[in-house]
């Protein structure tokens, strides 16, 4: 091989919100795969979220991403040379390739070895969404924290993002009034005409925590029952006041915390009083429900009934912009890097 | 009967802590039992924490008290009067008599009506203690939501109250390492000499919330896996800072907020980062478990494996500023009034 590998490593760690200057763009050999491995080549390298805890030293629940190395990151891809004989050149496989070109994955490593995807139905990179990780995060959130029953009312943010987009579809599948908050009016109409929403609030439009409320009151007036928590803040602060006795609450991420001084919760005594259970998760920790999480997932995306959408950046070298705008709401559905 | 029936009514709802200007004691005539009905005569009064949310009207679970009527709250007495075959005339019995020297109660009522007691072997007031509602609050809040198990470090708070002394008492006899927080040197000193907790922090003794995290930490080496919350405020966010993963806590009461602004979470990221789940409970609603842990509760304190300390207030003019008190700390151990 004389191919190069365009790669991005962590240059330093923020102080305050992450910015395009941690990053750095490099350039290495292509490696070349030893006996048990395969080489990859990345079509889409995902970017999610869960990204920034691991740019901070900062306790978080993963260890923090190491100063100078790839930045870690799903990947989905193509096998271009295969010393694995359960891979043969051709095969499209999704795995941990990180932001770069090429990566060499380990076939005997379990979990953690590549996974062969089938593209014939399923466009390859929904395996980075609604298929993959992102998708089986509102599964577990949605089915086995917020329990939703039909008649309830779930509310879920950040809902035409990779997971909020699914939890809302899902939810509705449950015969379940939902109301998603997104931010800005292009979200919330596609969050209602194309996802089905019941209805969604445009938290931008709120102009205090108060207004919150109130536009979350009126979209919620049975209270809510369940809550997929993607953001934190003032919007779970709104939240909180909303729910009902004995009311379910999945903490899967606080993203609006992320980039500056932690967030405080406003009135922690609502869990008390309202009976409340609030219980943050990680999908990577729940193995087991990955294959019936993933089996729904994609008989329903290859149906037509669960859609998705996906924000495209182009190209290794604009990973860390899309990145950031990831972190500011900038994007609109999943946000992956199109590599090839 | 010519009898006079002394008893405290709420007079104003608190602004800000509450005061004894918020109660009136008023005389009315002993009340007569009509059939199916008994009267009691209240040899003691229970105060408990939750009173102070019936006082104000603010959203809270259970519907404000309303001014002008009697103060709610359970009791512990002797069947006067009895209109009902179930119940004779000497019969000691617990129940919601409210603060009054005397009360009606209805012995077809099922899970309201009076309730027999065994004082053989254990003493009346401990039906309204550690065989009663604050018994059954530690048991479920431990058991159904703590989860502990042997190994695992388990904190509580208040933890030489009414409900904290059985918590901790119940988590040592799980095989767990359990750490109290409490006021004072005396009561810590109880803690460990008398209750047998491993530990015990006296969060008075910390300047300010950084110094109780070392005190904190110091005191649970291993971390924090389940945590029984009473108090809330900065000692709930010192805990919250010593959680390991897949921690629980049992949110029973947050006391510290209970007189004046909503105490605020400073860091609830932790609740995603340390994947706990956070769960508020009130025992009324959880009746199925009564049965099972008085019977464990009234055994262990029969052979006296599990003790128990009183605060006790005389005469029902003592029963408001008794309460103030115990909003306060200023009890030790389960706060009763004795009437007689």
């Amino acid at each position: 091989m004389t191919a190069v590998n365009r790669r991005i490593v962590l240059a330093s760690r923020p102080t305050g919100a992450a910015s395009e200057a941690n990053f750095r763009l490099e350039s290495a050999p292509v490696p070349v795969p030893a006996a048990g491995q395969v080489l990859v080549r990345h079509h889409y390298l995902s970017l999610d979220p869960y990204m920034r805890g691991r740019m901070s030293d900062r306790k978080s629940y993963a260890a923090p991403q190491p100063i100078g190395e790839v930045m870690i990151g799903g990947t989905a891809g193509e096998v271009i040379a295969s010393e694995h004989p359960g891979f043969q050149v051709g095969d499209r496989v999704v795995s941990m390739g990180g932001w770069q070109e090429y990566s060499i994955a380990d076939g005997n490593a379990g979990a953690l070895a590549p996974r062969k995807v089938d593209v014939r139905r399923i466009a390859l990179s929904a395996y980075l969404g609604v298929v993959g990780m992102p998708g089986v995060t509102a599964w577990y959130g949605l089915n086995r924290i917020c329990e939703p029953k039909a008649g309830e009312t779930v509310c879920v943010s950040a809902a035409t993002g990779a997971v909020g987009s699914v939890v809302g579809q899902l939810a509705k599948a449950h015969g379940c009034r939902v109301v998603g908050i997104a931010g800005g009016k292009e979200k919330c109409d596609y969050a209602v005409n194309e996802l089905g929403l019941d209805a969604c609030i445009d938290y931008k439009a709120a102009p205090d925590p108060r207004a919150l409320v109130g536009l979350l009151a009126a979209a919620t007036p049975a209270g809510i029952d369940g809550y997929f928590e993607n953001v934190g803040g003032i919007v779970l602060d709104a939240v909180l006041a909303r729910m009902n006795a004995f009311g379910r609450i999945a903490v899967c991420g606080m993203i609006s915390g992320y980039d500056g001084e932690p967030l405080p919760l406003a009135y922690p005594a609502l869990i008390l009083t309202s009976r409340l259970k609030v219980q943050g998760f990680i999908v990577s920790e729940h193995p087991k429900v990955w294959p019936e999480a993933l089996g729904e997932l994609g008989a329903a995306v290859a149906s037509g009934k669960l859609k998705y959408r996906e924000s495209i950046a182009s190209g290794i070298a604009s990973a860390p912009a899309a990145f950031i705008g990831l972190l500011k709401g900038q994007n609109f559905g999943k946000q992956v890097v199109k590599l090839l």
